[in-house]
């Protein structure tokens, strides 16, 4: 950890917790959670050619508590929650409702700040330094655990993709195979690296790219999924967190949050999202050519208007997009600060 | 057609309507509804090795009208809906709003019935006998256009999942491409037919089967991705509707009822879901080897609560389902009738 202090607790059912920075220790009455049983499988799906986690004890999972029950606020006198601290700066911590479980895979919960109101949109610079060393830091831990070969980094915001915790954070899956989309994506790295490729066409051709500045590009790609659908990546090719510079990350996450700025001014709504990492897979033998880039998967097509995944989505696997890349970069790049 | 009788309409703007059985005229001041203009495109997603549909007059598309407006009800005088008709059985209509134009795709919307109220679930028998033959009709006239290489029939069943009417309906997307789920299931065909063994393990171990009988088998599948998943398929090799006799193709679909109304029951309120069937592709050299399927995908994990598809599902490819599908099957089949 080049910046941040890291000190690690482990709770009586033995889940790790990662305090980040500064923090004032839990109260003296602190009672840690525990992990309820549960039913883990990795099965696999034949038709589809792919893993499906069971995680059969998640029904029961924390749903939108009361904001005095946040289980991601501080822990005060009375109240206990996931983060042993009665202030802190940034926490990770073995999630309590996994969607699996050590051998086989790690789900971590990433808490962007002690402060309940926010997002990652209105982090302040500090703490938005903060969390590029966190994640750099989890990449770089997990990434030397016998059992993974993929660190997956993600958000996922908004009731409407799901949330069930208001407070400003994300997640990681640590997984024990490669998942089928950044398996996908590293399947055609046969001559260079594809990313690299694409990020040159977008900066060719200008009409998508919405940033393009210390070492990050940001663009709505022309074959988009999702009507505003961005990527961000780094204009040279750095495999992961861990290949880059600090300034490098630092201008990633800066890239990353004024994205989220402009999607929360679009539609005048704090906008519901995917945000999702690929970086380089890991393990023994890992494809080469990784390349690391984000991808903003916002779920609204409009005002008051989701975009849902229905019949051709979900049972054929193709995508129809209602919106013009072109267009949607032009609306973005007109609420960039 | 075996058993009904079709009559085709071509509209003002060249969108053709079937009428299926029985109907009455439309009213003397019919006025054809007329197709936006729009931007369809294909476009390549080499990240994920897809085709994406671009779209873009269908955000105009009528949004959850009033159920006088209904634009799938008969018309009246007054009201001039999609359907040329005072009364019908059944109907097929190229879509107003569609996802993909001739030459490269077709979209067309299949009326169950001229009834606003009810839905799949609560068809009559002659009603499921009429569908079970538009269907099949369709399947074969748009498998004989030279710019289709795939049939695919699905449902999108409430508002949850993005549906924007209510009258009972369903869709046919025609592909002009294998899309990627059935081009996955159908590179598996290797050493005999996939779904054959799929159907032959369920039936073997017993503990998901929910209908085993005249020729039709539904089961929870082992490696479900949703909560409450059914696939229904027949038990023997059947590439397609049009491969199956009358009497199976009936069974089939009264099968596909009885799951529908297991799932009205399981939490008490309409469930929604995504019906799609996957059948045989078509063209010059089809893939051999397809086994005609039905999958449904609830959308309810609990009263009240949807699965969502979030970072896991849609950023890496994972499904992570809440449920066990042995106890997944239990509880439906209880429900069944």
């Amino acid at each position: 950890m080049p910046h941040a202090v890291r000190r690690e607790i482990v709770q009586p059912d033995g889940r790790r917790v990662y305090l980040y920075g500064d923090f004032v220790p839990a109260p003296e009455d602190y009672q840690a959670p525990a992990m309820p049983n549960g039913v883990y499988q990795r099965r696999w799906n034949p038709l589809r050619r792919e893993w499906v986690l069971v995680a059969a004890s998640r029904q029961a999972r924390t749903f939108l508590p009361e904001r005095t029950a946040c289980p991601l606020c501080p822990s005060r006198p009375g109240h206990s929650s996931e983060i042993p601290a009665s202030r802190y700066q940034a926490a990770v911590f073995e999630n309590r409702f996994p969607a699996m479980v050590a051998p086989g895979g790690h789900c971590e919960v990433v808490v962007y700040t002690d402060q309940h109101d926010g997002s990652f949109a209105t982090l302040p610079d500090d703490r938005l330094q903060l969390l590029a060393d966190v994640w750099t830091d989890r990449y770089r831990e997990l990434s030397r655990r016998p059992d993974v070969r993929y660190v997956f980094i993600f958000e996922n915001r908004g009731e409407q993709v799901g949330v069930t915790l208001h407070h400003p954070h994300g997640q990681i899956y640590a997984y024990s195979f490669i998942p089928p989309v950044p398996a996908t994506e590293l399947r055609r790295q046969t001559r260079g690296c594809l990313q690299c490729r694409l990020i040159r066409d977008e900066l060719d051709g200008k009409r998508r790219v919405l940033i393009n500045g210390a070492g990050i590009v940001a663009y709505v790609p022309g074959y988009a999924r999702w009507p505003y659908e961005v990527h961000v990546t780094s204009r040279t090719h750095r495999a992961s967190l861990a290949a880059m510079t600090p300034a490098l990350r630092m201008s990633l996450l800066t890239s990353m949050q004024r994205v989220a700025r402009a999607y929360d001014r679009l539609f005048e709504t704090p906008m519901p999202y995917m945000m999702v990492m690929h970086q380089a897979p890991t393990g023994a033998k890992p494809p080469t050519q990784a390349h690391l880039h984000v991808e903003f998967y916002p779920t609204l097509r409009e005002r008051g208007k989701l975009k849902y995944l229905a019949g051709s989505e979900s049972g054929a696997g193709v995508f129809i997009n209602d919106t013009l890349a072109e267009e949607s970069a032009d609306r973005l790049r007109a609420l960039l600060e």
